[in-house]
């Protein structure tokens, strides 16, 4: 009670650290403020009590901000990112995606949940529990980059080189959060990644359409090529691509058939009859979190305005994500896809890849830290979490586990009209209020149980 | 020589006009300065000593510029367009293109071949031989309209309306063109056209794209359809596509099968090292005039930025054109098309007609219309002109054919290095000055024989 009428109290300074943050237009797909953007995270984590460094390597920033209770004590490590996803269609915002403002109990701006949002609810915790300690018994570090969003390309090498600094034995992710009626989620794992760029080439200038019999049209050998890589009955087609899934044991499944409720809600929130294929209820939640998949993310080539245009596009682009899952590793995906590619003929297309590459992880549910995570949730929220075994999205977790060897839980303040990613982006102050509490009683029950 | 001295001496005149008319940006698939160009090119008629009338057809302006011999006298119909396509991308023009530049013995702009070059070769031909003859003892009509690059929506009513002043005994066609060492080439068909637009549609919102396993991408969608219509060895899948397609026959073989060096040459300007399919000379050359075909102009959906952007969008559009040959109904195939959508389950893709509908046309080769305008052009460019039964090109051909009941012969300046419809589109200036000159001799050897 004590802890949440101080919080109360200090919202608005939260508030405003967070506004301070969203400011910097950190959009890392174009390389865009991200020094600025580091240098601002670290001036926030000294205002909160933290000491806090900038370490560049190969001359990208990232900031690690610590706590150090001393020489043996229990280690607790933060991980979260600065960078944002760019803001178009800037015209759907209702206000600049860089001011943040507040409106019926929310706040709005890019960022403000993935994941400048997050940061500031950990440095909250630590001041919160920093204040009534006097001094927090733990080892705490907060390691915050500034490339999530193009796929973490240097996270490997650093965590390499930081391992000494960052070693821990628990590890909170970059975010995590509630169902849309406030009930705490969490997850253990993430799909790994791989984005690429897929260019195809025709004749040396657009040419006028009716060459169309005998000109090769860089648009229809797209299209001819990406059918060959999901079939009309979402297979991905890519030979072996399945071979390496891990499906998901009895808990997994036990701990995806609690909020199927969740998937109802989603599918109506996104306007959708039904989803791919019909999938329904567990059905649904399982293909989510445990199908790899093979996403087109744009496709751009030839006459795109108003009306007609009789034309044959000389060059035409297509941007593809796949996740995996465990035990798929995304080197040998690639090598499978570009084997494919060359076996099937279509070696003029050219295939890059346009960010970082990361490997699907997990940790198991029976792991005491998850149990730890999912107490103190719910000690705060007064409801049970939702366990999701493999988050739907991506990161550089792979690395933590393999590198740092840590268990690793995602939680946070999302919820389901949260446009992460979208225009609008945004997060309700009270969920703000309880990821801050329950950071804290993270922390707390850390300390305490170490 | 007396004629093509004073073409010499007018030349500076014509240029002059030619470059007013290309000032006015006509871009009827923006419906730009459309009711601009009618009236500009009427002035201009009546400058070179035609008559010239503005009618506006369901509030669309046509001009007609007529020169009557009188009751009786035989009548040839010249059919132009004066819009243009768009001029985009704008950043591969080297000069603007609404403002005419010359640059080494050529005319570049938007429109200096098709088709505004065209109209003024047409009103030189007629000043050049009214100069020499006094009076020009043929009814002449100029019909120019608008419309040409969207489809001709509105012609074939207007035609019905106006028929009474446009039947004639021959109709020369809106352009035409020569292999670049100078020979002419006469095209006597077209092939039908129908412009599409294709859109699917996926969630309300763009999403994450880690939703991909169980939300409906409309780019995913979109390529799933395209490839029921085209398959993966080139030929279309809708059913009956060929059902009414007249293959060519001898004397179309025979035609084609002169030129074949043209076809190598086409290849080279155009960077490739095949065409679709390793199609080589008479194949390559019948594929082109010959074969229906699905081309896509444009497919646009999703992020198209720098980089990688993890993002399922909530639309995406695809642009095709029809092309179609003697006797397809482009009714009848659009029918099929909307059908084969239903049957496979691709309802929800909205189709729609994005510009006018036009039907194949074909004036048979031994036509003695053909034989007039042939022989003409052998006196003017001292070479058997090629012939090409159907021209890869579309346009409202077939509602002249059909109203008028009149042969019609394609011929004019464009060259294989024209680039019409493409950024820097241009003629040579002495394939201006021997179109002019092979007009006036259709026109002098169309009164002597008549």
């Amino acid at each position: 009670m004590e802890r949440e009428r101080r919080l109360e109290e200090k919202l608005p300074r939260y508030l405003e650290a967070l506004r301070e943050l969203v400011a910097v237009p950190t959009v890392s797909a174009r390389n865009q403020s991200i020094p600025e953007g580091a240098k601002a995270v670290a001036a926030i984590a000294r205002r909160f009590g933290l000491q806090a460094d900038l370490h560049y390597f190969d001359g990208v920033p990232y900031v690690i901000a610590s706590h150090r209770a001393g020489e043996g004590r229990p280690a607790l490590l933060f991980y979260n990112h600065f960078d944002v996803q760019p803001e178009d269609p800037l015209e759907l915002w209702e206000t600049p995606p860089f001011d943040m403002a507040e409106r019926d109990g929310k706040l709005y701006g890019r960022g403000v949940c993935d994941d400048k949002g997050h940061i500031i609810v950990r440095f909250a915790a630590y001041e919160l529990l920093a204040e009534e300690q006097g001094e927090v018994p733990l080892n705490l570090a907060f390691l915050m980059e500034g490339e999530e969003e193009i796929g973490s390309p240097h996270i490997r090498e650093f965590l390499r080189d930081k391992a000494d600094l960052l070693r821990a034995k628990g590890c909170i992710w970059e975010s995590g959060g509630v169902t849309s009626r406030g009930r705490p989620e969490l997850y253990m794992g993430m799909k790994g990644v791989m984005s690429l760029e897929l260019r195809a080439r025709g004749p040396k200038m657009d040419v006028h359409s009716s060459l169309g019999p005998i000109v090769p049209n860089p648009l229809w050998r797209l299209v001819d090529f990406l059918r060959e890589i999901k079939d009309a009955d979402d297979r991905i087609r890519i030979p072996d691509f399945y071979a390496d899934v891990l499906p998901p044991d009895e808990r997994d499944l036990q701990a995806l058939s609690e909020g199927l409720d969740e998937m109802e809600e989603l599918r109506e929130s996104l306007g959708l009859e039904a989803f791919l294929g019909g999938a329904e209820g567990l059905e649904a939640r399982r293909r989510l979190f445990f199908e790899p998949w093979v996403n087109v993310n744009g496709i751009h080539g030839g006459y795109g305005g108003e009306g007609s245009k009789t034309v044959l596009p000389s060059e035409a682009r297509a941007k593809l994500d796949i996740r995996l899952v465990p035990d798929q590793k995304p080197e040998v995906i690639l090598e499978k896809l570009l084997y494919y590619r060359y076996k099937l003929g279509y070696s003029d297309i050219e295939i890059e890849v346009s960010g970082g590459i990361e490997g699907p992880a997990k940790t198991p549910l029976d792991d005491p830290f998850v149990r730890l995570v999912a107490d103190s949730a719910e000690e705060i929220y007064r409801e049970k979490p939702l366990l999701i075994p493999i988050a739907a999205g991506s990161g550089p977790m792979a690395h933590f586990r393999d590198i740092l060897g840590v268990p690793i839980v995602g939680c946070g303040m999302g919820y389901p009209g949260s446009r992460i990613h979208s225009p609008n982006e945004n997060i309700r102050i009270e969920d703000f209020k309880r990821a801050i509490l329950h950071t804290a009683k993270v922390i707390e029950k850390f300390a305490s149980k170490s």
